[in-house]
């Protein structure tokens, strides 16, 4: 069988990237043949999979440096049928791409956002007066250069190999422990599951809203994890979207769904919580190094 | 005397409008003058009061759809020197600007990314093909408009009435409730403080790290302003950027940090914390109708 999976494209990304490395550690364990499909947006590659244009999608979750990847949450509440089957943690090297032979003449650099903020002290320390260009994605900022001199992109060294581009210098960003979580996801119900190797699952994931105008919830909920001694790796806020000061919550912890004290936690956690989704249990796969 | 005043820029940004309100709330209670100082980014607005290049900054704290402003955060951390004087809260009404004269021929829309994610729906649903292209700020989106039919840009009315662009569509925004929230910021240690209109402190803002690996050790730092009865308007997670899974947290409670309450809280707060940091403590000024 051929299972298809969604990334933020085009190719070259670290979406795509980590997707590659999802791939890899698949097919050491499973005869299964896979097809990579890019989207122009994260939010795309997750309605893809939420509406069966493809089996799966690998999306950022957070990044060390920059926190976390707020399209892909706002986009897992909203769609509400997803499940997080696995993550996957993947080193993150920038470099710049330049048809420049020096830094002298350079006056625009494009990237992401992202990787434009992890970058911010390389860049006022080396290229201080030039203009900072947001782009859609890593591979996108890299169409700007058209053999122009004068214009320099920020994006992985593979992405350089794949269009064959010349790299001006290496390991740019602020802080060399920069690294990317990602989830692989697929739809709530689906027989996917049962095609994917069999993990233990050592992480269970929620959302939750509390109600309204109520004070210390959040604690009353975060009290029932400590109690039960269940780490929390990860909470984040969310606007509801409904009115200012109004949050989603967003939870990693680190035990799987089908113990009994996370059993006990999540009946709990419903008596606090005003919508509860449990976006599943899975485990993270080992740390991926960087392709050479 | 003469108080200078950073905020993002260019002229027509919403930072700029923010500024705008809190000059008029200024020279209606006191007889202070006010200059206005563009900055291309919120970071350089943050660090030229910090360098006392201006007396205050005003700079968005969170908005109600997209969540907080990160690299607010992030620099207020870094700057370790700053102070919050006040909050404002403004409504944020989009519109699309162009020089096309209906939606059809539209094929690229600029803008802030915040922008561009509050409208998704409305870009969905309207201009379905076009290509999203951010940029550094709204009012930065116009310059790519050049009257050019095939381009719109989302930035407010008031960015149109100053360039003297037409408006081929209001209030764009997916959800009409949109607001962000902004503060105004000073150094720390200045006589400013004593120019401003006096207000008696209602909110309190800090910031701390954690040891690394104490499980629980939020729920504890929470649960001291639980015990004591003070509301917590929002906490918010942002990572340390020294490890994955490693974070800062920001928390706004509502009294004021010279209250014995707060004091207690402090206090104990600091022997859970690894570092703690105070940012004021404040008033939220009334909140401000968009100028028709």
């Amino acid at each position: 069988m051929t299972i298809s999976i969604a990334h933020l494209g085009p190719p070259g990304t670290y979406a795509e990237q980590a997707t590659i490395f999802y791939v890899k550690w698949l097919t050491q364990n499973t005869g299964i043949e896979t097809i990579l499909c890019p989207y122009p947006s994260i939010a795309q590659s997750l309605k893809a999979v939420a509406q069966g244009q493809t089996d799966l999608a690998v999306v950022p979750v957070e990044n060390s440096i920059e926190g976390s990847v707020t399209m892909t949450m706002d986009t897992l509440w909203q769609l509400d049928s997803l499940r997080i089957q696995s993550a996957l943690v993947m080193p993150i090297a920038h470099a710049l791409i330049s048809c420049a032979t020096s830094l002298d003449g350079i006056q625009t650099v494009y990237s992401h956002p992202q990787a434009l903020a992890q970058c911010q002290n390389w860049l006022g320390e080396f290229l201080h007066n030039v203009k900072l260009i947001p782009s859609n994605s890593t591979t996108e900022a890299l169409e700007a250069l058209e053999q122009d001199i004068t214009t320099a992109a920020i994006a992985s060294t593979r992405a350089a190999q794949i269009y064959n581009l010349p790299i001006l210098a290496n390991q740019i960003n602020d802080y060399p422990e920069n690294c990317t979580r990602f989830w692989v996801i697929s739809q709530a119900a689906t027989e996917i599951t049962h095609q994917l190797p069999l993990q233990t699952p050592t992480h269970t994931s929620v959302a939750f809203s509390v109600p309204a105008n109520v004070p210390g919830a959040l604690v009353k909920a975060l009290h029932i994890f400590a109690q039960l001694d269940i780490n929390l790796s990860r909470i984040e806020s969310r606007p509801t979207k409904r009115s200012l000061g109004e949050y989603l919550f967003f939870i990693d912890s680190e035990a799987a769904v089908n113990t009994p004290h996370m059993q006990s936690a999540l009946a709990e956690l419903n008596t606090y919580t005003e919508v509860l989704k449990i976006f599943g249990s899975y485990n993270v796969l080992p740390v991926i190094m960087q392709e050479s």
